[in-house]
Formats: C-alpha cells, structure tokens, sequence
C-alpha cells in the first residue's frame, strides 16, 4: 500500500476530531491500514509532557515549552510515525508542527522560524504529504468549545485575538505551501468537508 | 556584589559534590551570597522532566532525549539562574551544557556542535563565566560509585569505555577554551583541589 503521512489543523473547535475520524473509516473501507494519532501525546513519554505542557499551573519559560514540544515530537516521529510509514500506512495525526509555529508565534516571543528550525532538527526534516487547515473564525471556536466543555488547557484560555493570530497564521502557511495544504472552511457541513478533504486524498495516493 | 556563573563538570564518582560544598562554603564567609543549583532538575519542571530523562525505563529517542535536557535547562537558566545574576549572586552549578556535550557526543547519535546549538538556543546563549572539570579515570569513578550506592541511573549504568570517552570530550573542551576552564586531577586529596578551585575563584572574582 501507499504510505501517507496527513496532518490536520486548525483551532479548537474547528472541528478536527470529527474530519479525522471521517476520514480515517473512509481509508479504512478502502483497505488502508491508519494510524490515528497526535501531538503532544502520542506516545507514553508523550502524556507525561503534554500534561506538563498543557495543564500545569506556574509559569513555563517560552523556550522550555518550546522545547517539550519539540521532545513530544522527536519521540512521537522517531516511534511511531516513521516506523508506520515504513510498513506502508497512512498516518494520520492531530497537530504537526505547523501548530507550534503558528501558536507560538502568535505569543510573540519566539519567531517562526525559530520554532519551525527547532521542530524539523527534532523530526530529521519529516513534512506531511498533505496539511488540512480547518478554518474557522475565533468567536465561533470559542462558542463550540463552551458548548461542550467547561475545563480548558493553558492554550484554550487565551483570549480571541490570539486565537485569531493562529488563524491568520495558518492562512498565511496554506498560502505560501498550496502544494502541501488544503485550506477548508470550517463552518460548512461536516459532510461537505469531509467531501473536499477525500478529493484531495484521492489525488494524493493515486 | 560581584555575580558570578561556575559550573561543575565530571562524570557521577568523580567528586564534584564535595567540591561544590566546599566552595559554596568558602564563598558565604567571604559574605557572597550564593545559589547552589543543578541540572537536570533545578526547578520544579525539572524534577518532573529528570525523572523522564534519567529513571525511565523504555527507549528515549536520542533527539528527544537531547530536546528534555534542553527544556529543562531553558526554564532554569529563565527563572533561576539569569534572576540570582542580575541580583549579584554567584551561582555555582552542578552540571550545565558541557555535560550535554561530552555525554550525548559520547553516545555517537548526535554531534557535539547540534547538542551545543541547541543549548545555546535555549538559554540565549548563557556560558559560564568559569567551569570547574574533576578529571578522574573512568575505573575510579566506577570503584567509588560502587562504594557508596547500588542503584544507577541510565548515564551511570554505561560502561567504562563510555564514560572514558565523556572524560576524553571534557579534555578536549578545557584544552580548546582555557579561560573558561580549569581542569582538575579528582584523585588528588578534596583539600588540594579545593585550594586550586579557591585560586581560580579569587582571580575571577577580583
């Protein structure tokens, strides 16, 4: 089989869980063997980061959080990700490192580039074949997110604006890259994006 | 006060927490006010990350594990060390980048000069203003590990032949930037070494 790797972006609430699950049972008719998984915390060492990442109460300096994204990665890529491409799977994940350079530049204190430098010496260069942006304006990510949870991580809290920077960014990346993003509106119907999502599926494995 | 930043180097068994102890000592009669601190593990993230880095049992990848050391030692440079400077303090620490080098050069997956980048990235480019190198043959370091405890952590677990080749990195960086360094021979009385440690610290404290 076609090995792949897809990345799926975009806020929360933008409505990733649901295209990722939609399009992981649609591979999965079609007899590819998936590997659904995400970042931070797709590994064992990885849970252990992503709840010092996301959920810890003190102060974490910019380039430590950073760097325990960066490990999150470096380990998560090298077990799990690289191996299942090996064998010939589609991979298909919750957050790349276009996540890091977008959030963490959208907090202004390290650049792009920095965090983008940082995450490619981690993953030894590894770019997804396909980047699937779901785009959705801040104020409505933020009304799904309230409809259904009422605890949020250290990201979640942020204001609008930053939400909104992450978005611009990533509209930013989909502009630059339209060889390796698909920019979706995300307000559609679930079905209407999953549509758009397969067609470009399609055409990448053949 | 006149700050000041002297790391320790010298593999686990070659007497470096005797000789901290003594200079911390020294240092507080002549009413410098000093922070005694240590990586991995200065801060409250950093006993959590030590705890992954050193005591876990499963595979770490070697990126990942690099990017752990690097995280940890980003937040305690931000919040500990950078803040005791600026208050004038002299800070003397067990262990800081060139240990980084010497042990995952040694492990021949990484090269020195990324493990050294990416230190230099996450503490905007913090060198010591002196560092401190026990030199003892790996075999000593091994018989007094042997004479005091019974449990190793993963570094210390390596062969001989391991940790001779970290005793051969922290030759060669002494030999490179004499002025940062003073290379000690451990196997001497703690007394002796402690005089000579005195001496450098007077001149660089004027």
């Amino acid at each position: 089989m076609t090995s792949a790797f897809i990345t799926f972006e975009g806020g929360d609430g933008s409505g990733k869980s649901t295209q990722l699950e939609l399009l992981s049972g649609w591979l999965e008719q079609r007899d590819h063997s998936v590997v659904l998984t995400r970042e931070p915390g797709g590994t064992d060492v990885g849970v252990e980061l992503r709840e010092i990442i996301l959920h810890r109460k003190g102060f974490l300096a910019p380039r430590a959080e950073a760097l325990l994204y960066a490990a999150d990665r470096a380990h998560h890529i090298h077990t799990v990700v690289r191996p299942a491409l090996a064998e010939g799977k589609v991979v298909i994940q919750d957050r790349y490192f276009d996540s890091s350079v977008a959030y963490q530049g959208a907090g202004r204190v390290l650049s792009e580039d920095e965090v983008r430098d940082l995450s490619l010496w981690a993953t030894e260069g590894l770019i997804p074949d396909l980047t699937v942006v779901l785009d959705v304006p801040a104020d409505v990510q933020r009304a799904r997110r309230e409809s259904t949870r009422t605890v949020y991580d250290r990201l979640e809290a942020e204001a609008d604006d930053f939400h909104e920077r992450v978005r611009d960014a990533y509209r930013r990346f989909a502009e630059k890259e339209p060889e390796r993003f698909v920019l979706i509106d995300g307000q559609r119907p679930a079905e209407d994006i999953h549509g758009d999502i397969v067609e470009r599926v399609t055409t990448l494995l053949g």
